[in-house]
């Protein structure tokens, strides 16, 4: 049974695909709209593609000093592993973009015309495309990979390299996304909303078309890269822990090491089974209100996923215990996610908003303890995940929690992607006039999609504590065996050795100087692209008053995004690939093992306070907007809007990043383990 | 000798307070100016004192509380011990305060009649008067605590009592004081600066009596109880050390076990002589530049001390190697303190005051990110000083690197405690009109107070990182030393051990939590201040305008403040003391030790994080207003206004409390150990 199911498992990664491609030829087949709103597309899509080709060149050096570095130090396994991983990453960023700046206009040209069903059906069927493009590249590669290299506990480490290969991607894609699209908007809205007093979207405005692009290549791009890193991450961290546990030590009484490493790619197998019923039940579904629709759809693939995993772990041979990890994940998953959805949309919204009556500098201070407060449930409820994971099945357990968390990937990062995809159709039938009929309804499937996000978002943070914890162990263990083999003493990993304390410092000051990279080239680059928007609207006669015939200069703020994003997500890339290597060689693989631990801590507090924050501030605008404490205009709106616009990258852009840097930190680790 | 040593100490401690005493009479004796200066001046001070007072009658009864607890758990030696920590530490608070709302109004008059070097000497000698009284008072309790239960290792444990009330108070008092500081000074600034455009410490501004009232519980009360917590924790966290260590794990071959435990002790005797003779050579260096004066001043005391050290330590038979250790500790104290004065005074202010060009947000995002990258250096060269300490003399070497430090308090809390005098010397000469040269004079003062301050920040938080890191150790030698006794399994402290992530995990939330009351404490009554100040301007007839015997309702606000303080310190002074006791109860020691060290991580990156981005924001404004980038009044100006206000907090507030914050949980896990 075994072998069979290690050779569906690529097969069945190759069926999703084809039905990811034959839902996008569906989706391109819809109508386009008007000539204005193809133009309005092409120019999104233009951008989104400069944008990603220039990024990939960039990238592909990276990707090749890597791999001869990896072949020469480790093997020409780890090598195409690594190199498998960072091409099935950058084709999930493609095709996910392909699909988003295709279904933006369409959603919009269905709202146009058939309504509110029609434009979600069209905003979904993009997301599908991405999800189910994620889900099943990521079962093709692992698929391979397993059948290569898993028959043999000696060759199975290569495999982390994959993990290696989409986690380093996901960090540059995540970082150069979130830079690009947060420039865009703070420069588009400070100048637009504030100064000019004009609405957002407004065809005026020359940095919307930059802003546009900037959900395309920040929420759908980078949003891909980075789900797909954790897939595989998740699914990778639970093979390497039960391929070094040989010794027994953390699987005893499990099961056998086979079935325990083949375990996390079958439930996967399942939850894509199950997600193509949730995306199925959605045809079913389609006449409720939105937020229902693709709620009910997300919990039909969770429940069977649940179902399915429940046998599907006793015909492994695989002790039943293990199926409570699973379980705990997944509610652990749902829970951050309702406290998410409180922190961004409940009672410190309010708080925030009515802070910003008395100034920017309230609604800050309120904004930021929001943040630091919101961080105290999620972590607790990681803890007690920990805790039950470990009593069903060991280390091995919590490996597999994260993996349950992510199993119905595909329903669950259709649901995420649709979200972007009705902004842009928002912004896109904003600037084409097609009306506040219209308007009304991208926003409304808009702010669905903020909600529903909540719910991916506990499952995104959640499930990257957990496997940068299964990475962080597997790692320990790989350093274990090596000294082991080598009749080495093993490792003093006691919180009281120094090198430890030492390693747990240094790693804390890893998601830090991310996070302040990461704000500061947001800053800068804003600031560039406020001065650009500020001297069109001085320098091109009528532009402001919106003269027939006069169009904003859009490519100098795209070139603006793209520059800046380009340039400044190098650096803090490098930093999480570089400062392992350099800590496990210099001080040691104990000091590494406290670094991995410390980035971790404070990579996941930094991570839920700038998320929630940030999504806080904007919601408490909105709040604001819909006519509360004064409305749009008031005193309190602006400062709303300031408190907005500094989370913008706290929730887009540093925020996202520290998930993958900490797991791309663990997965280095690991890579490298056998070298230490 | 060793007999005669500690019957020295609490003599050398008495002889120090009755120095600062004679300080103070002098001090008193100084002319106090116009009636006017004297009415403000006692309105400043009753208000300090009516703060002070409720403040200790809350107090006393957790006192009381606590004092029953320990007694019926652990005896009348530990109940005792942190009686006289807490009522040590309420007394420096109680001395401080009344030096500096004595000195402040005698510095002004200095100013108006003597000039710069004749106000430097009053505010000096305020500051003398807390300096000695808190290195003294440190002296005397833990000397006395030392004479009776140093003399056996079974004992000695109880000592740590006296660093738990020494902490516990300090946390409430730095809370209290900071929230109180920071509600009065938001709103005085935010209405008075911004709203009416009426200058800093303007007396027709209702809010500025209860701000300077603020800088005196906040900047020296405060303070005052967070250096004496320090400075005691250091030294008792080192004899615990040494204590605890009788299996002769940690410091084999440095020393007979009563000399180690002595050696702290003696330290800051050293320490307090060395600081007489730096207080002494200000009399000769007082012509010279006031920055200069006080650097070498501290320079001359910590020089003098390092040359003491290397004797001391030799004389009492410990191995050379613990001087290196204490050498490190000096060393890496400094260089903290030029990183926090090259963020607070160097490039990054201008970065910051660069970015307010474009508005509160880019201000606000600049800054943060700021903040975020000043952890990254104080906590590599903290991490520099546990390797060095730690090859120097094992664990014992990171206490006793932590009293190197802090061993010349005496001079170093003298020059801290001169800036907040100076500062209100400027309010009260700016609200008794003595004219801009006076004005000159104090903020020439105030300036240079800042500077200065930053190498004091960064002792502070050095060695409260290896204060927390020592404390950690003893509490873990404690438990080991308990479970060995009662033949026990040892603690499984590996990182892999799933009880230490969730421990590390539940760790981390605590200072994110503290951080997010103390804001929102802060941030609901800065709220209540902004509409109480509003209010007059609106509803008292002529005192906008300034007219001729109108004055505001100061009472109102400075109530305001009072209550807010009072009401809002208890909750993260309790968490502090409680969470520990839960974790060590109910997940037990193993937990506790996780939960000790990610507390201690976190909460050293926040404490940086706060502390430099608000000195970072609060300069840029300065620099701005200096006439850079437009000046006062220009939209850069106000920017700056909004990310100083947003810094005020962080600064003041929840930055500091995180450096108690942490060492109280360790101290309090070291005192339940033996119930563990």
């Amino acid at each position: 049974m075994e072998q069979t199911l290690s050779a569906i498992a690529p097969i069945l990664g190759i069926i999703g695909l084809t039905v990811s491609f034959l839902v996008l030829a569906a989706l391109i087949r819809k109508p386009q709209g008007t000539e204005e709103m193809q133009d309005l597309s092409n120019q999104i899509h233009e951008g989104a593609m400069v944008f990603l080709r220039r990024e990939y060149s960039i990238l592909s050096i990276f990707v090749a000093v890597v791999f001869l570095l990896l072949f020469w130090q480790l093997g020409i396994a780890t090598a195409l592993a690594f190199l498998g991983g960072a091409l099935c990453s950058l084709t999930a960023g493609y095709i996910g973009m392909q699909a988003a700046t295709r279904a933006n206009v369409r959603t919009a040209e269905a709202a146009r015309t058939e309504g509110a069903g029609g434009a979600l059906q069209v905003a979904f069927s993009g997301g599908v495309v991405m999800g189910l493009a994620v889900a099943s590249l990521g079962l093709i590669g692992v698929g391979i990979a397993f059948l290569f290299l898993g028959k043999d506990v000696s060759t199975v480490g290569a495999i982390s390299g994959f993990a290696m290969g989409a986690s380093s991607i996901a960090l540059f894609a995540r970082v150069g996304g979130g830079i690009y699209t947060k420039t865009a908007d703070v420069g588009a809205d400070l100048v637009g909303k504030i100064e000019a007093g004009i609405p957002e979207d407004d065809p005026r405005n020359p940095g919307v078309i930059a802003d546009l692009v900037g959900d395309n290549v920040g929420d759908t791009a980078g949003m891909g890269a980075d789900i797909f890193e954790s897939y595989v991450g998740s699914i990778i961290a639970t093979i390497a822990l039960a391929a070094t546990a040989q010794a027994g030590s953390v699987i005893a009484g499990l099961g056998a090491t086979s079935s325990m490493m083949l375990l996390p790619i079958f439930m996967v197998m399942l939850g894509l089974v199950a997600s193509f019923v949730g995306i199925g039940s959605m045809k079913f579904l389609k006449n409720m209100h939105p937020a229902s629709a693709l709620r009910y759809s997300t919990f039909v693939g969770a429940a069977l996923f649940l179902v399915f995993a429940w046998f599907g772990v006793g015909s492994l041979g695989v002790t039943q215990g293990v199926f409570w990890a699973i379980l705990s994940g997944t509610v652990v998953g749902i829970m951050i996610g309702l406290v998410t959805e409180y922190y961004t949309a409940g009672a410190p919204i309010r708080r925030i908003a009515k802070a910003s009556e008395t100034g920017a500098a309230t609604n800050i201070i309120t904004g930021l303890a929001v943040g630091l407060e919101s961080c105290a449930f999620p972590v607790l409820f990681i803890a007690i995940a920990i805790f039950v994971a470990n009593e069903a099945a060991g280390l091995y357990g919590i490996g597999i929690s994260a993996v349950g968390m992510l199993a119905t990937v595909g329903i669950t990062m259709s649901v995420d992607a649709y979200g972007p995809i009705s902004d842009n159709a928002g912004g896109i039938s904003e600037m084409a006039g097609l009306g506040p009929e219209v308007r009304k309804i991208t926003d409304r499937l808009d702010a669905v999609g903020n909600t529903t996000a909540a719910l991916g978002k506990g499952f995104a943070i959640g499930s990257a504590a957990l496997t940068a914890l299964a990475l962080f162990a597997a790692y320990n263990s790989a350093v274990s065996q090596n000294l082991l083999q080598k009749g080495l003493p093993m490792l003093d990993i006691r919180l009281l050795n120094p090198m430890i304390m030492i390693g747990l410092l240094l790693g804390a000051i890893l998601p830090f100087a991310a996070a302040s990279m990461t704000m500061t080239s947001v800053g800068k680059a804003a600031f560039e692209m406020i001065n650009e928007i500020r001297r069109q609207f001085r320098e091109i006669p009528g532009l402001l008053e919106g003269k027939e015939g006069v169009k904003p200069d859009a490519a100098r703020c795209v070139d603006i995004s793209t520059q800046a994003a380009l340039k400044q997500m190098i650096a803090p890339g490098l930093l999480a690939v570089i400062s392992p290597v350099l800590v496990g060689f210099i001080l040691g693989p104990a000091a590494l093992c406290g670094m991995l631990a410390g980035a971790t801590i404070t990579g996941v507090m930094l991570a839920l306070m700038m998320s929630n924050g940030g999504g806080a501030w904007d919601n408490a605008k909105k709040w604001i907007e819909e006519g509360n404490l004064g409305g749009k205009g008031s005193e309190a709106h602006h400062a709303a809007v300031v408190g907005d616009t500094v989370g913008d990258p706290f929730k887009d852009t540093s925020g996202p990043s520290m998930n993958i840097l900490i797991k791309l930190m663990s997965v280095v680790s690991l890579v490298i383990a056998p070298l230490l």
